[in-house]
């Protein structure tokens, strides 16, 4: 079943989304239809606004994302940022350009993916609006969340002798792409052949409906245990940590033993012969929080599930090093692609 | 010259584009570089949340659009809207994803317009981020502002006898857009041919370099008169002011007379045979506010320069009702294009 966006037009189309979204939280004043959403913060809360803008072709591919999926992520990334200020999203506006190749049903399904993240994180939906493409898809999110003023952790504040803290594991996001990636090659001009994707249902899962780590955040609460410095983990732990270095004006000494892998993200590199610690390093989507805690904090932070140390910051003159499992090398870490792994 | 986006990378693009801004408001606790912004209002302030999501070929043409131009207008649309709820823009935040046809200094242009409206309307830029699309420009803009919370004005709050105030003139901008869209046509293949605007300047500035009626939120303040519901006028009077009524549960009555509009708009419309009641209705991009006031304030709102008492709001089985200037006929407001008039 296909219905053209032009028999609701955008005013109707909008409407149709976002019918029956009520407000949960006290902060949301007034929600979807008018001008501007109004919001009220108790007093000593600071205001937490970030922002995403989503191209299709270049941020996701239809191809292979279901658009439910692609709901879900797009509103997920944008708690992720949230969570990594050490705050709590409570609101989202979200904004859809699309062309003529979309229906309304393709519009509920990609809607019903955002309620469903917002439904699992409790957050609200206060303002959507829709409009025209001329090619493609484009989502833009913004999402406003709140944290007690002295809560609120940034990039720009680690110190020397901090541990660094890696959540969950790294690279699965990155894998799942690429089996994805090739399943989409191997399938071209084959529209009946099934992928089979056994075995690897973790790497997908990444990939297609990561989660934010809001547990972690909770549990680091409740272990009272306040992150030095955090970030969440979109672009490659390499690039996350070397904003955390740069903006802290520190170096970092961090163990390639150290870095959480998965065991199918480990079986995957191997098939495909890439180099798992590259992956790892600089894979991206992996939606883990990476975060610095003072030394005293290190029994505590030990003691929590899925947070491993993998490494400390040190003075700036000792730069950002990578130090080999098998060997024991130091090498400087890179953004994008490490060169002394590459292969 | 043409610098590529590659030479800066997108890391390096934000970073040059967004130097050296500053916080200038107390709100502003925190800026471009981490995660989300971080923000603090004062108790009793509510947060205002209004975002824009503007596409290349469908918001804006490039062939007679200056990047700069763009830049002010896509921003000044966002402020609108804050005020439209009676509030003050406070920040913004800018995405922007753009095709490997647009050059570092073509995205120094269009910031140059942005950083021009910030600085003319007092708001600080705290977010930013690029990436790339397949074709052309999108530019999403988030704009928080603020109000007391006595002082937000609704769409939904209109009441029968209110007196519908406009600010300004309507149907300019629209206008300013048929001359360009003429321009274009004429000029197609022919780059030597300088277009003349003599004497239709007004027209092409109300389409490429709107403003935001700040000047009227504060002569209302000044004048003790506030508004019963307001909305700013994007997509043209009748279907703003059908929101109004739809969203207050009222009708209306509207006189074509009082609709204001301007000699330039007037002449073009004659040029192009158009009807000029048509334009003014349903023209769009005006980024006047369209409101309300309580009988009581009548002589306080006519004693304020660029407001014009347009009709006056009744009870719903009443219809939203245009009053013809000719023969006092009455027609049923329509939200695009107006029967009664349309040739």
């Amino acid at each position: 079943m296909r219905t053209e966006i032009a028999t609701l037009g955008e005013f109707g189309l909008i409407k149709h989304l976002t019918e029956g979204i009520a407000l949960n939280h006290s902060s949301g004043i007034y929600g979807i239809g008018d001008d501007a959403a109004v919001l009220q913060y108790p007093a000593g809360k600071q205001v937490l606004v970030t922002t995403d803008l989503l191209m299709e072709g270049v941020h996701f591919d239809l191809t292979y994302v279901p658009l439910k999926h692609l709901g879900y992520k797009a509103a997920v990334v944008n708690f992720s940022d949230i969570y990594a200020m050490n705050g709590t999203p409570r609101q989202i506006t979200v904004s859809l350009a699309l062309s003529k190749r979309f229906s309304v049903e393709d519009m509920e399904e990609l809607y019903a993916g955002i309620r469903l993240a917002c439904r699992a994180y409790n957050v609200d939906i206060v303002g959507g609006d829709t409009s025209s493409s001329l090619t493609g898809l484009a989502i833009s999110i913004t999402c406003i969340g709140e944290a007690d003023k002295a809560d609120v952790v940034y990039r720009h504040t680690a110190q020397p002798n901090d541990l660094i803290c890696v959540s969950g594991d790294l690279g699965a996001a990155y894998m799942g792409l690429q089996l994805l990636e090739r399943e989409k090659a191997v399938l071209r001009g084959n529209d009946n052949v099934q992928p089979d994707f056994a075995g690897k249902e973790y790497l997908l899962e990444r990939q297609l409906k990561p989660e934010a780590r809001r547990d972690i955040i909770d549990a680091l609460r409740d272990a009272h245990v306040r992150p030095t410095s955090m970030i969440d983990i979109s672009d490659g732990l390499s690039s996350e940590l070397l904003h955390i270095c740069t903006q802290s004006k520190t170096g970092c000494r961090v163990y390639e033993e150290h870095i959480p892998i998965d065991y199918q993200t480990a079986v995957m590199a191997e098939e495909f012969n890439m180099n798992l610690s590259t992956c790892a390093l600089n894979g991206g989507e992996d939606y883990e929080l990476l975060f610095t805690v003072a030394l005293a904090d290190k029994e505590k932070v030990e003691a929590l599930d899925n947070i491993k140390l993998i490494g400390y910051i040190t003075p700036p003159d000792q730069g950002c090093m990578l130090i080999t499992r098998d060997d024991h090398h130091e090498f400087t870490l890179k953004a994008q692609g490490w060169n002394g792994m590459q292969q």
